[in-house]
């Protein structure tokens, strides 16, 4: 049995598939994975995957099952969102339309353009959600209130 | 109390500290991150924290414990390591020393430049690790026998 992760031949392989959600050419991505001796592994590629190169990354964990996150849009930032451990909603609104997205397993990411106004919650009390983000962080990228995106959306 | 992830004002923060373990200019960071309403936020910036921008990036998981993944080294590409969940051990070695790390939490990460010669054992039931790395998948850019390594590193 091959123990090599990349030069191993894998028992299955799942292929990249991608669904538009209809909100602001935000996407879901069923990604890639390998399952086969030993473990499964799901891989990404930037940016012929995903349409942005990484800056930064951060995991958020430990989050109250009451707490809503986020409640902001970014002007220039790309993301990509994967709840890999527990699972998330993920709400994205265009201001004309929303969209509510479960996020639940490591294979499954969400990615998430800017100007669209995102928001999590319904975290599982194990969720772990790992957040790829095209701009280090910025808080004069962030648009605050849903005001302001609405009618920045408008013009 | 703010919801914001960013706009936030944490209960705690903790500043990234970065540890050289003496094989072949890897490190271990222990990142930054901020406890407080609502959650943990752990988040990485490249390449000013680490010292590569990702092109790529994979999940491993269900790895049975018995396994050993790696074995390789890689002539190009960075990588940085992080156990998301539970934990696993690391070996690095640069053909003089060896050193072993185990990850067990989401702050914690290993830096692995390339020419090192790398393995992953012992991963708990539910371990999951997050590697990013610095190059598209490319299977000519694997060491694979550790001869060729030790020889390479020789010259």
């Amino acid at each position: 049995m091959s123990r090599k992760e990349d030069a191993r031949t894998p028992a299955a392989v799942e292929e990249l598939s991608i669904t538009e959600t209809g909100i602001g050419g935000s996407a879901l991505y069923r990604l890639r994975h390998f399952t086969g001796p030993p473990g499964t592994l799901s891989p990404v590629e930037f940016p012929r995957e995903i349409p942005f190169i990484p800056r930064r990354y951060f995991l958020i964990y430990d989050v109250p099952a009451n707490a809503i996150r986020g409640e902001h849009a970014h002007r220039q930032c790309h993301q990509f969102l994967v709840c890999v451990r527990g699972s998330c909603c993920v709400s994205i609104d265009d201001a004309l339309n929303k969209h509510e997205i479960v996020l639940e397993r490591p294979d499954l990411g969400l990615y998430v353009p800017p100007m669209i106004w995102g928001a999590q919650y319904n975290y599982s009390k194990d969720a772990m959600l790992l957040v790829l983000a095209s701009t280090h962080y910025d808080p004069t990228e962030y648009v605050q209130s849903y005001d302001e995106f609405r009618s920045l959306m408008q013009r």
